[in-house]
């Protein structure tokens, strides 16, 4: 390493202060100066909160003071707050460098969009009641309902996802990806907003799980840790470039009443598990399997067996 | 997507409030209002950093202040905060609605479950201080002790383990759990408070690591990122719903001597590996395997390798 | 469990206490009074952070004020913070118990290593425009270049690495291991800091990734999650403990522009993946693959295939 004279650190810090400030004259993407355009992530997080507070109500911190009495005043304040800072971030996100005229258009517009997503939350509250049944049905080590919504990444991680989904529908730039990242990184469950994801989904353990943006799955699916729904490969356009979002199918289909055991990878716009099967952990499956198959490793003759069972 | 009038947002609030407010009153389970007895998370895990601290002291953040001179005060003074903490958390949790006489009785027993989860803290210490001696006698990178507490998140999470495991063998309702997933949130290591784990315990990397609840495993057992050890199947009652808890070992038993590579899933109940064996990684086990076997898989092959080596 | 009067429990704590301070008199390594010689935590990931504001500015919360007009201070003034801040820590590692003459020499030396690791932070953030770049181009869900600086764990995850990395060369005890073990907890992407990594780096979805120590990765490797890169087995000196550190080249070698799928495990000091070739997920891989091999699992014929592709 080189050595400096300490006095000269003054003199050390202006160097190295010109030649990043030079970098950031450089071809861009990692610069975002003199832009406005960002969603804040602290208050996406802080909406994020306030929303789950609403469909879990008296489950969080400092809402034990909630009862009948004040569950009507709580509850229209909370949507008025939840409103009002979506649609500041969604303005953000919408308006890239715009002001004046420009600028209360967009506002106007993340309004709108701001209700129509707020409209949806009865819904997505009666999906997640579903899901946190089906935690509680489907573990054996669910000693408790209450268990389930205070103790299961999972259930937070699918409520997440759910709100960003419908942010997703709506067309909405950076907030969807952002929240399911803030998932990600927090619970090891990486549900890309773009899925789709029917009701009575139960995710157990879950670390590693991986949800790609163009899965279907169908209802009362269970998913153990290290499941992988991915892409098989990449189409792409006549430059080269890969063909972004939602334009191709590359993530698989998973039909009603499937189980998918720790560890198994299932790749391919075009595979579909069919309805009740079942595939085994750590199997690896790139082509379609018919309803109520079963897959599995077979640990002493160390091969694979695949049969159908009787349909439930 | 339905387009709103912005200015009839009051209404559309009023709209939805009055929506959320009718499923709260929707067959329940998500619904936790008129009660008072859930853990309060915060309290939990600062409970939890407190107990680390004793455990470790003069590891964390502001805690450079502690030297020999003060050390007693110090400790008896976090003991106390721990026991005051606690035994509240502990009488939210085990009183369900219950007030006057019977709240009374709560609290009594509250502060003897707590004094007694305090009486187990030195055995949790020393059993730590061997976990701690086990990740840096065994993992080549591990630098210095120091480097073992200040940065190993196995370490942490072990440690959160061994107080659930605690409060679990207390029969602590929920608490012991909502650890658990703060470990496993934290470290992406998935340890039941139920499981039952032995001395020198080393999890190396460990994201993905999934210890079932009825698990029992030795002394000296090593264990890499995302190795399982779940459940095989699971037991129904009459009513063909599964049976909770601890009434049935859905979970293996690991020997002393033990190492699980990487990626290996071992299930079931009934499965045992035997003192001395090694497990290689992606290694599928469903049933016993006898002790000193060494199961490995052979990239060449492309098969699966079983033998039995010289007992240690 | 046993059962005391509540009214002794002052007496009780006493007795736990004693116990406790017993504990820390026994063979130490848990123990840590006495000595002023850790980092700080919570400072070195403010010093983190803060220089990832400096290489993304613009892109995180409160720093939407920063534009071409203040850029020039803002940057002087962080770089500053940086040094203060990282030669406190620095030497808080470097002196174990040291003070006097030693403690002056020690910080010198200390603030030598801080500026020479801020030289290389333009360097650091030319590296990670490349893995910016590299991301964008390889995800299909990637929608914007915002979008992966925002929302991508795997682009914090190597941000981390790299400054870690730099520090690593120059022998920092300690809180290089901080900085990838709290990047390990937030994104679980274990990336040792010994770890030579090239340009243009790609981790997609990343949970569960291992990278170890002795690891060399060339230019545009694209690897997902759940990967290991780990060691085979481990030296042993004379007295049987395991040799530490970089003696040993105990971790795999990775050419330039090799794809690395989901699950796959590559193992051993000796083995390299030659340049462009293909390892398909969950593939085991304990000895040296040519260039442009690509090893894949069949699912229909459950078994693998192995063959050499046109170099690209």
């Amino acid at each position: 390493m080189t050595h400096l004279i300490v006095t000269d650190y003054g003199r050390e810090i202006r160097r190295v202060q010109a030649e990043i400030l030079a970098t950031y004259h450089e071809d861009g993407g990692t610069n975002h100066l003199d832009e406005k355009n960002l969603p804040t992530r602290a208050e996406v997080m802080e909406l994020v909160n306030r929303i789950l507070r609403l469909i879990f109500p008296g489950f969080y911190d400092g809402d034990d003071n909630i009862h009948r009495g004040n569950v009507e005043s709580w509850c229209g304040y909370q949507l008025d707050k939840i409103h009002q800072g979506l649609a500041r971030q969604l303005a953000r996100c919408a308006c890239i460098g715009c002001m004046g005229q420009e600028m209360q258009k967009t506002l106007a517009r993340a309004e709108h969009v701001s209700l129509d997503f707020i409209s949806s939350l009865p819904k997505v509250r009666r999906l997640l009641h579903k899901d946190v049944r089906a935690a509680y049905i489907g573990d054996p080590a669910a000693a408790s309902v209450e268990e389930v919504i205070l103790a299961y990444p999972s259930i937070q991680a699918i409520a997440m996802y759910r709100l960003a989904h419908e942010l997703y529908l709506r067309g909405v730039p950076l907030i969807p990806r952002l929240i399911s990242e803030y998932a990600h990184m927090h619970f090891g469950i990486d549900i890309h907003p773009g899925a789709d994801i029917g009701d009575s989904f139960f995710i157990d353990h879950g670390t590693g799980v991986v949800i790609g943006e163009t899965c279907e799955i169908g209802s009362n699916v269970k998913v153990y840790q290290m499941v992988t729904l991915g892409a098989l490969s990449f189409n792409k356009d006549a430059e080269g470039r890969l063909i972004k979002g939602r334009m191709v199918k590359r993530h698989p289909t998973i039909e009603d009443d499937v189980v998918l055991y720790a560890g198994c990878t299932i790749l391919g716009g075009e595979t579909t598990i069919g309805r009740g099967s079942i595939i085994g952990g750590n199997v690896w499956v790139t082509s379609s399997v018919p309803d109520n198959t079963v897959i599995t490793f077979d640990a002493d003759k160390a091969e694979y067996r695949r049969f159908v069972r009787a349909a439930r």
